[in-house]
């Protein structure tokens, strides 16, 4: 198997068939220095989509005990810190921290952040971690830096977990050439102030003037889905149109609707423009009204 | 021409052909004994609905002055009154009657219609006027006598001219065959708190698997319609989406945008169980969300 | 009685109990050289409300036969027009044309304003007329002489009595030393998708920490009021807050709701910040959700 | 220190300051036979409430390795099974599912109940936990057990870590006397389609007509509160108020606003009928409008 700085992006089909000494190789770099999340995880192949992947590499870091996660986390290196000076970062952390120019600061960006970095290790006793790929540039990490000193150890021990997290999610989504983000929907039932359980929904993507239909489903029973609508590779840059069938809902509840209802299919359409962010695009509504949003 | 009981429906192209003589001999019968209505508008054809043709007979009637009025209010019938005991009540006005069962009601609801009908009359001067056609049964007439009989008299007249008009509106309905109903909307631009204005649409029908566009328009400075989206033979028992341009009307006013907006055509589908009602479908929104109800 | 132009305000008491002939004499100039308008609404006195003195008197207008409205409109001057230049505006036209600076244009304005003035007369037979109150400057004067000039004859004189019924308010307005402005409401009930008629309300302005009631009220059949929220001096620049008797009107209902209502009473807090606008302020609820917004 | 069966609840106080050995005496048998969440939590105290109490003891069991939690899950009786039958349960298993019915089923019930129990075990090498406490019957537990069955292994040891953690959290609030419900909010932004970051609120309890401020905070980076806004026992059966400084939000990120806002501070008023349950009370907003729902 190919390693990620391949040119050509890793398959879920070959990692999925590969031998088990492979899959650690090829994944084994995409948690810092610790190839035995991959291991843990090898066995629960195949995967269905590299969300799922990333669902299970990410549950194996927050299942891990606290020793364990505090290694973790002290494996992973202080932004623009010592293994930058030294080039000894992992390619990884190379490019991440290379892209928002963390790797050519200015003097007084560069102490500012080699304060408050060592603030933060002599406070907590661990360093830093944030996903820089979710920042804009260096104002917003100083921001970061500053609130979640006021945190607690405890706070901090989680929110470094879930920015790990993170990191891994942008890693596996650059290995295999899929986008970051995902969409999600939420049904809320305003009749009777619950969410709507049991409520089917199609996906559709727009194709020219037309429609291509490329997902189903039903809602579970707090109104949202146990998957992603999207995700992956049906995750483009287009225009979308959720439909959900509001009248049939309502009528195997029982409650009262015209003949002919004033709501039956509901098509909320709405434009991704960027599939590497996370889309929540909610519905409530009654037989007679609904509204939509985009929301987080 | 033919007169309103023959067996076919009137044609508007017809009526806006007619000789005066025609036009009058026609549409005179639609207000009670007052075939002046009708020689006042037979200038302003041709008329391109029979809602326009409603709007202008209606309208000569609001702008008469009190005294005519006065004496328009007087030609009505009591609700089952003397002229229905006496059969000389207008072909219209008995048919109207008697769809309620007015013309055969039991011998206490006859005697407590009477009597508020006659409180009405000794308190007012003038006959008590309603579109039995809105009500679904005496129970809301006597509902609506005894509200009424609480008011002044100048809001009274008002209220039997607008009943006129809601009687006028189901005659030529009847003589042309269209429905009563129409649909309108209102577009609130939630980031301005402000109506919409010059914000275009359009309107569809389903057309079994696709659809087939009927109407478009644009938004006027109240972000209504001058005119109503759908009305005559356009109103039919169907499903409905009109297609607001929600992302052109955003970007025209300067709103910051993504490059593919979130929200760009935002299509509201919806069932019309009744052509013969109104249906209001109104839009509020921002370029992150909207809402849409069936409103009045 | 003291004339309009009087030092101060005009008193509705007053006018209610003054004698036929000095009612005319205040109220006469109100309307363009047509004192016959505060004739016909004199008998209807005592008004409540500077709001019902013009409903009154608007409400004559528009019920004037076309030749009388022609006559009426017909009255009023060109704006920046021949009796502007030759000083024979009266003074209410004089204040009200000063204002936008009609009366002082650029050359190149005036010429312009001349000839879309000219044009339309020259089309309508009639002057344009517009409530200049509701301009920001010349440029939306242009843009609406420009726009009605496309409209039909009909249009155009329904356009102008609304026009003339919106002067008078302002000259009411003045007159009286009330604001212009008016509190509506709407409620709609989305599990029934109908207007909520008959759920009471409060309305409350704020005094200081507290909230003092100043009205209170129930919807009407179209889930509106009869008369407007706030009217006259109750309009005044300040916080308000509605208060509507949701879970009341639900539970009158048999909608189902908890032993302690979700909603119950629903405060809706908003500042007026004009009063002498239209403030529109709908309630779309069920038991569980509702929305509101400035409408229009 | 008392156990769980005296008479008087105990309090947060005692247990924070009790020795290790009191609290995990105390606080051991809250999770099934499996004094070492106990254990492990009491180096974090002071807790400031019971909300903290369970969220860190169960952080505790999500963080266990897969081994623990099958272990853990395994301690666990079936429903009705053979410890309920031998008069094993520990008291609080035996208080839980007595209140259901679950000790006296009839005798089909009591079968179907053990085949699906069977069945489960069978399949997924350990037993089917749920919380009793959120079944409103024999009925909804069947339903579940059907639904779980076709699921995958490592969902179903992901759904049985979460039961536990709401058996838990019905066990702490029988201990402590506290609700098992609390309040959160979500403020979404709708001119930004983002989260409304930094938004000051207060929340106030009604006590007779007046209110009584009990909390206030800011929204975080997700519009939502790092803490509930109400939880232990501010969560009170009673009416709250949230007041939301929308004016303030929107002036602070440079959103034009009259002088006197139109929405400055937005309250929502809303009962809490049940404090064992999550309230939800979200709020979506422009300047102009806002709309709130019992959200999930």
């Amino acid at each position: 198997m190919q390693r990620s700085d391949s040119a050509l992006p890793m398959t879920l089909q070959r990692v999925n068939q590969a031998a088990q000494g492979d899959f650690v190789a090829t994944l084994g770099g995409v948690v810092e220095h610790s190839p035995w999340v991959a291991e843990q995880v090898a066995e629960l192949r195949p995967f269905d989509s590299v969300w799922s992947l990333h669902a299970a590499m990410f549950d194996r870091i927050r299942r891990a005990t606290r020793e364990q996660q505090l290694a973790l986390i002290r494996l992973h290196p202080q932004l623009a810190g010592r293994e930058a000076s030294e080039g000894t970062l992992t390619d990884a952390s190379n490019a991440e921290q290379a892209r928002l120019g963390l790797l050519s600061l200015s003097r007084p960006d560069h102490q500012r952040l080699q304060q408050l970095n060592d603030a933060y290790s002599d406070r907590f006793g661990f360093p830093f971690i944030t996903a820089v790929r979710l920042h804009k540039g260096i104002a917003s990490i100083f921001d970061e830096l500053e609130r979640r000193l006021g945190h607690g150890a405890d706070a901090e021990l989680a929110e470094n977990v879930r920015q790990i997290g993170e990191v891994l999610r942008g890693r596996l989504a650059r290995l295999f050439g899929t986008p970051l983000g995902w969409l999600s929907t939420h049904v809320l039932d305003s009749v009777a102030g619950a969410p709507a359980a049991g409520m089917a929904f199609a996906i559709s993507v727009r194709d020219g003037s037309t429609w291509e239909r490329v997902g189903q489903g039903v809602t579970n029973d707090q109104g949202r889905t146990d998957r992603p609508v999207l995700v992956d590779a049906m995750m483009t840059r287009n225009v979308y149109q959720l439909e959900f069938q509001v009248g049939a809902y309502f009528r195997d509840r029982g409650v009262p609707l015209a003949a002919l209802p004033f709501l039956d299919q509901v098509p909320v359409r709405f434009g991704i423009d960027d599939p590497d962010l996370h889309y929540h695009v909610p519905l409530l509504c009654t037989p007679w009204t609904y509204s939509t949003y985009r929301g987080s």
